[in-house]
């Protein structure tokens, strides 16, 4: 019971994940901003759609925990916009510390084993590590295409921006990339993107 | 290339779950109602965090897929109040219609894969469906439990309802079932569940 309950103190603090706000918004709803909760749910569940267009075999489950957990660490440190490259070393200090406290919160054996799946997440070396990134990677992207290029728009982001911080999506599926960069193509010529 | 527009046509359909509301509120939140693509994410990181409290050994990794798409159909279905069980005919054939668009949009036997996952999960049979319709029933107890009873409260709701509505929980998890019927004894006592 006391492993239970320790499980369900995480639970209920995962609850504020649905507080934290993105920069991307909601296209079926009134164009409000989407939560980091919403977000892990359609990236965990693309995963299992797009598994064939991994570059390397990868372990699928793992994938899905990756990204079921890679941004509970917001709770704490909250969102970065990928674009803001300043922000990102005092934030990975902050997420490191949101991690150890949050798994912290779990019985001792498992929250070493999730804290191992986040840090192999962050690492972004292993075939599922780089295929989860990839995903997290372009989603975003997606949305905003779809929305007429609206985060895009609203920060002043440029082609070369949106080509440079998203390349990394080839590590984890050339077959993602190339949709990538042809979305990037395709909203510069209809005016969504900044062509610089 | 053909196979990724279809999987992609179908992702960007689910962002459409965002928008479907639930009865449950956001603890964290300015009280919002949670929309079911938190939901969603919320009770698939359940089952990673409570697999050792399944009565049977389970299979987490379907576990997990049910539990992300078990709600989708809710898109075209709406969400139904776990007690109004006058809608339930209804809504039953509601929601095979919708399974049967969504996931006609994939590759056939993709599609096919898939639909299979969320059949078990309806039938409520295998040890998987079992513990992932556990999860999914005491998700929204524990919510509102922690938010003294807010649903309940709203929706004049009793113990014996919550008893009778929920008393399946203990088809997938003994532990979780005893955990429940605490949580509704303390409801009652702290006055949040009508006592009946």
């Amino acid at each position: 019971m006391d492993r239970l309950n320790k499980q369900l103190a995480l639970l209920i603090e995962l609850d504020k994940l649905k507080t934290v706000l993105r920069r991307t918004r909601v296209k079926s709803a009134d164009g409000r901003l989407e939560n980091t909760a919403e977000h892990s749910w359609h990236v965990a569940l693309m995963a299992l759609l797009m598994e064939e267009h991994a570059n390397k075999p990868v372990d699928i489950s793992k994938v899905v925990k990756m990204l079921l957990l890679h941004d509970i660490v917001e709770i704490d440190a909250g969102d970065t916009f990928v674009y803001d490259t300043e922000a990102s070393q005092v934030q990975e200090e902050n997420e490191l510390k949101a991690a150890e406290r949050l798994f912290g919160m779990l019985p001792e054996e498992q929250g070493q084993e999730l804290m191992g799946i986040w840090l192999e997440f962050e690492a972004a070396q292993s075939p599922e590590a780089k295929f989860a990134k990839a995903l997290d990677r372009i989603i975003p992207m997606l949305l905003n295409y779809y929305n007429h290029g609206q985060s895009w728009q609203e920060h002043g982001v440029t082609k070369t921006q949106a080509l440079t911080i998203n390349a990394r999506i080839e590590y984890g599926s050339e077959a993602l990339w190339d949709k990538a960069q042809q979305m990037v193509a395709d909203a510069v010529e209809k005016g969504w993107l900044k062509d610089q």
